[in-house]
């Protein structure tokens, strides 16, 4: 059988979506193809770049160090999403660094092909700015709870959004596989010991329970209630 | 004379300048214009309307209300900004309330009719790209600056890019009128108390004088170097 991985198309990247077959294959050839190792950068922040990339498999980061080293996770990407659009749009320094979180299959496109691309394609051009609001959208909620939330609700806040994903019955949510403390710190802004001292403070209230691969949330809504009693949802 | 300000043009909105003489006449006629007075609200972050807005004249401020009521500033605009622009795009619920901070002449136009005008032309979706960049990039700094640097330094640091609009020589900037504590402290989010604390220590320190409509830098270099120790510019 033949593996799906080594087959190089850009069919499934969302942003993408609009392109009829010939049109994908034309993009396709302007592509360069890499395939990024686990840990690997992809970007760096201080590069002068300015392609966009297209997450053919595996998993990415995007993230930012801080002057003493601390890193704040700012997205992970999953197949079919992309990375790299503000370089690419504004021809301004790379405002993050992105690395391979597991082996990934990476195709990058020239910025000016790229503007090209989206000049001629106004759906394209749509869907980019629907995604841009999102990001616009995402940071405010961030900068909001930075501003105004303790550490202790922003990882409240980070649980019930994982848990957001895989609830079905909106009273429990089993998340698959147990979040790292680490990445949960660095997308709240905070250290790895206080993730760790609220978890085990949800755990003595019944709220969450940790099993051997999942940690359970067993009272969705108090978890819920917690978060909305203190960002006002 | 004819005043200036009695004549509804969208001639100044940078967002629009590639429209021609033409097209903008029909943009300024499918608008709704409106004055609106001094802190009276344009947006409210709970409204469903999705209108663009464009300054025509006046000051307006896109600001976040925390659940105790704390104010977020994310921007201020002057004329020839427009604002509104992700429910614009996206059809989703207000990200942000915006008001007036002095009388201001807005246009607002409907969404759908925004949505044709930047689909026929793709100059104007890249000049809007490139803002939606802007705005993540301005974001991203913010949160950053928030995870990683404390109240004092974020102070420092608002006070550098005002004096970055002004300075002429790279020695002295010259701010006019004397930023008002509690706005500052909005923008960087932390408290007036703050903000009034580390400005009494900027002046001991002879790095900033209070005139009697003017807050001088008088040694922009030093407060450079403060910034950049901790933010690693």
């Amino acid at each position: 059988m033949r593996r799906k991985s080594v087959v190089d198309t850009l069919r499934e990247i969302r942003l993408l979506s609009e392109l009829d077959d010939g049109e994908i294959a034309v993009v396709e050839k302007n592509c360069r193809w890499k395939t990024y190792g686990a840990s690997e950068q992809i970007i760096d922040q201080h590069s002068d770049s300015n392609d966009i990339f297209f997450v053919v498999s595996g998993r990415v980061r995007v993230v930012n160090y801080s002057l003493l080293g601390r890193e704040i996770t700012f997205d992970d990407l999953e197949p079919g999403g992309h990375f790299g659009e503000l370089a690419a749009i504004d021809g301004l320094p790379r405002s993050a660094s992105v690395m391979a979180l597991e082996e990934a299959r990476i195709a990058s496109l020239p910025s000016d092909q790229f503007q090209r691309m989206i000049l001629s394609h106004p759906k394209i051009a749509l869907k980019l700015m629907k995604h841009l609001a999102y990001l616009v959208r995402t940071s405010t909620l961030r900068i909001m709870d930075l501003s105004t939330l303790g550490a202790n609700n922003r990882v409240h806040a980070d649980l019930l959004s994982l848990a957001r994903k895989v609830t079905k019955d909106d009273m429990t949510a089993v998340i698959q596989p147990i979040p790292v403390h680490s990445d949960v710190a660095s997308r709240v802004s905070t250290t790895r010991e206080t993730v760790a001292r609220v978890m085990s403070d949800l755990a003595r209230k019944g709220i969450v329970e940790r099993q051997k691969d999942a940690l359970v949330v067993k009272d969705l809504e108090r978890l819920e209630d917690m978060v909305e009693d203190v960002r006002g949802e």
